[in-house]
């Protein structure tokens, strides 16, 4: 009943299979998994035996695997197809959606063969119009098979008609109405064809309330609406209202879980989508950048404190990391807030409001935090200036961060640049070196 | 065909009309708008015209909006509902994990009360036992409401069946086929039922392979699932196999947004589930936490300063924050590798292996880093000692920082505690602390 699921032990004995050639019992082995699980296994294997699997693997099947693989994976694997095998045993066994992504990540030149051999004039046309959307577009992650029923039909004939195209779609999550020019006009509920009469005309009983997006909607605004609206399937139009397509919930599952591991990994400071089994080169490519950049703010911060001359104040030293800390911590606080609501809300506030409210923040923490350091300077026994200096400093530094923190995003997004950038190290850097300097600009006044 | 977006002018607008008490005018301006637009509105406005515009829905799209609202709203809005109308005008019209949502959230001396006011004791029996599941597990998501269908029966009955019970289940994703014993068998597909003779029996037709969960399986662990086999809905089973619910994406999408959310804010420093438009008090407490930890680590920071008295190389000052910083950097980036590749990956490599890893990641980063460091010291015209310590300082905090943000996180799920507690300022704050006494230390040697 359960399909099984892949550990180590498996690999390790399908490898041994496939060493010996035992296609036979690595089928039997596979019978029960999940495609998903083999695109793993595949994953997980040495190239050569994980080429031998694959030609092993039943055509459906492999097609279906093929699709779940990673990128790298998979670019490995088809390299031994030809352009025919390519079309006739992968392309044509998938949908459109998943053979239009498969398609785009073929060399140039490949993609124009690979469409001509295509046996299926109407398939090699639909993959060539997803083809034509830009990326990150509706347009570009929907999948043209739908079912769909004309309004002035009777349900009868809807049962007939959709039996028709039902072949040809995987998995029926809604039944689509249009008028005679295909324009969309609604939705028909498996509920309602199920307990209406048959003789009913489609359009007594079909739903006019449907949320449809347009193909130039991007995905990350079409994931909102549906998360929001809890839909399991989107209709896409074109301009002039026509049914082109559907985005179901999967695709935009992940669709939001790249936008959080690229926020996620943005607030991190990698500043390449990578994964903890990448390769050394390539994590370390992905992590240099903000590193360096920190470093930067490091050595600005250090002509800071060459420029206030600490030596006359070798005592202020103690206390450098504990300012440029604190004015990180806050100021990371603030824009992660900001991105979060950026994320999640379709209604801003203005930014004069947030600012606001984050001065408040600010000062509210600031107040606790200077009083305790105030309290503890004094009970190492600091020199009461540098406790003041030190109290000070960290009211303006927190409040400053904060607001910092919440402008920064804020401005990014307003000229549509992703508000994540703010977050991880940028601000942290930044607040390190408006801290230190403010920190020594109080001392300056002070002591 | 669309349904209404809402906006600033909108709410103004119902404002208005509440006001004036024109509640025929508001249900004219809401007829095309969406549950959850209503919802939105519903927090948007103030409490009392939330409440008038609440009374004036029809019932059934009432409760409907009542699902939506946020819950600090919802308990405002249902404060004024006796237990009679919570029970027959709220509960009554919802699925059964919506209503147990609701009532969950309810005084404890009222959920019983609102469940004995129910009318149909077998809706009451439901929720009940939805209650009854631990939080966080399949059981507490689960929905009650589904379509099934026995193995032994024709394909005929099964849609006369379906009939019935679909008019109580609002969408149809899947049919299941279980045994006389209410065991989950497997699903029956729209497709077969459509394209196969209605004189079929089910056994023949059914596919077997389905993935489901019991209902003790945690949350993240059905999403997980969900999520990686592209599953619309899951079957939940008890210990004896008994089909007993079933969880559709949307709740799931919920739990990755929150799971998400969840690891942005750990990572960003903030202890509690905050938005930005919550109240300056509940946004001050949820900083104040990790502030406060980070200002532990600059305290303790002085006091490593004041052990190797600065006061003797007070040049060394100057690169106190890079160093710091660097180490909080660097260690951040390991860690949130390591929450990200728990949180995806069922298939874990060994500890040793990925310290291992991080070695080696950090062994390149901080060749680059260092050689750099030094290049830039001297062309400061900093002394020779100095550019030395700077650099081997700085070799040793980002390996040391790379392989303490990989060990972290790890060890902290090894023990069943949440990993993401590992990122943001706790890793950062350790590893300026550790980070400094690194830097001094190697002073000590050198100059």
């Amino acid at each position: 009943m359960q399909t099984k699921k892949l550990n180590q032990t498996t690999v390790d004995r399908i490898a041994e299979f496939l060493e010996r050639r035992a296609t036979e019992s690595v089928l039997a082995e596979l019978e029960d998994f999940h495609p998903e699980d083999i695109a793993e296994l595949l994953e997980r294997l040495d190239l050569p035996y994980a080429k031998l699997l694959l030609y092993a693997l039943p055509e459906e099947k492999a097609a279906e695997v093929i699709v779940n693989l990673d990128e790298e994976r998979r670019a490995e694997l088809l390299q031994d197809y030809s352009v025919r095998e390519l079309a006739q045993e992968v392309i044509e066994n998938l949908d459109s959606d998943d053979a239009a992504d498969i398609i785009s990540e073929l060399p140039q030149e490949r993609i124009h063969e690979v469409l001509q051999n295509l046996e299926d004039p109407d398939q090699a046309r639909e993959i060539a119009d997803l083809l034509s959307y830009e990326e990150d577009t509706a347009g570009s992650i929907m999948a043209k098979e739908l079912v769909k029923v004309n309004a002035s039909w009777k349900l009868m004939r809807c049962l007939r008609e959709m039996r028709r195209q039902a072949e040809k779609v995987e998995q029926v999550h809604a039944i689509y109405v249009v008028d005679d020019e295909d324009r969309l006009l609604g939705t028909l509920s498996l509920k309602k064809l199920l307990t209406t009469s048959t003789k009913t005309p489609v359009a007594e009983v079909y739903d006019r309330k449907v949320i449809s997006v347009t193909t130039d909607v991007h995905v990350e605004e079409v994931a909102r609406l549906m998360r929001k609206y809890d839909l399991v399937v989107i209709p896409v139009v074109d301009k002039d209202g026509k049914l082109v397509g559907r985005i179901t919930f999967d695709d935009v599952m992940d669709v939001m879980q790249e936008e959080a591991e690229r926020d996620y990994q943005m607030a991190s400071g990698l500043t390449q989508d990578v994964e903890s089994d990448d390769s050394i080169f390539a994590l370390s490519r992905a992590r240099l950048p903000w590193l360096l950049i920190g470093m930067l703010g490091g050595v600005i911060s250090s002509r800071v404190v060459d420029y206030f001359d600490i030596s006359q104040y070798p005592e202020m030293a103690a206390f450098m990391p504990l300012i440029a800390a604190t004015g990180g911590n806050v100021g990371v606080q603030s824009a992660a807030l900001v991105v979060q609501s950026l994320a999640n809300d379709s209604f801003n506030e203005s930014i004069i409001k947030k600012l606001l409210k984050d001065l408040g923040v600010g000062l509210v923490t600031a107040t606790v935090c200077a009083s305790l350091m105030f309290a503890v300077t004094a009970a190492l026994g600091k020199p009461f200036n540098l406790s003041i200096t030190v109290s000070l400093a960290l009211i303006s530094v927190i409040v400053f961060a904060a607001m910092f923190g919440t402008f920064v995003p804020l401005t990014l997004n307003k000229f549509k640049i992703d508000p994540a950038v703010a977050t991880g190290p940028f601000v942290t850097t930044t607040n390190d070196v408006i801290g230190l300097f403010i920190y020594f600009s109080v001392a300056k006044l002070i002591m």
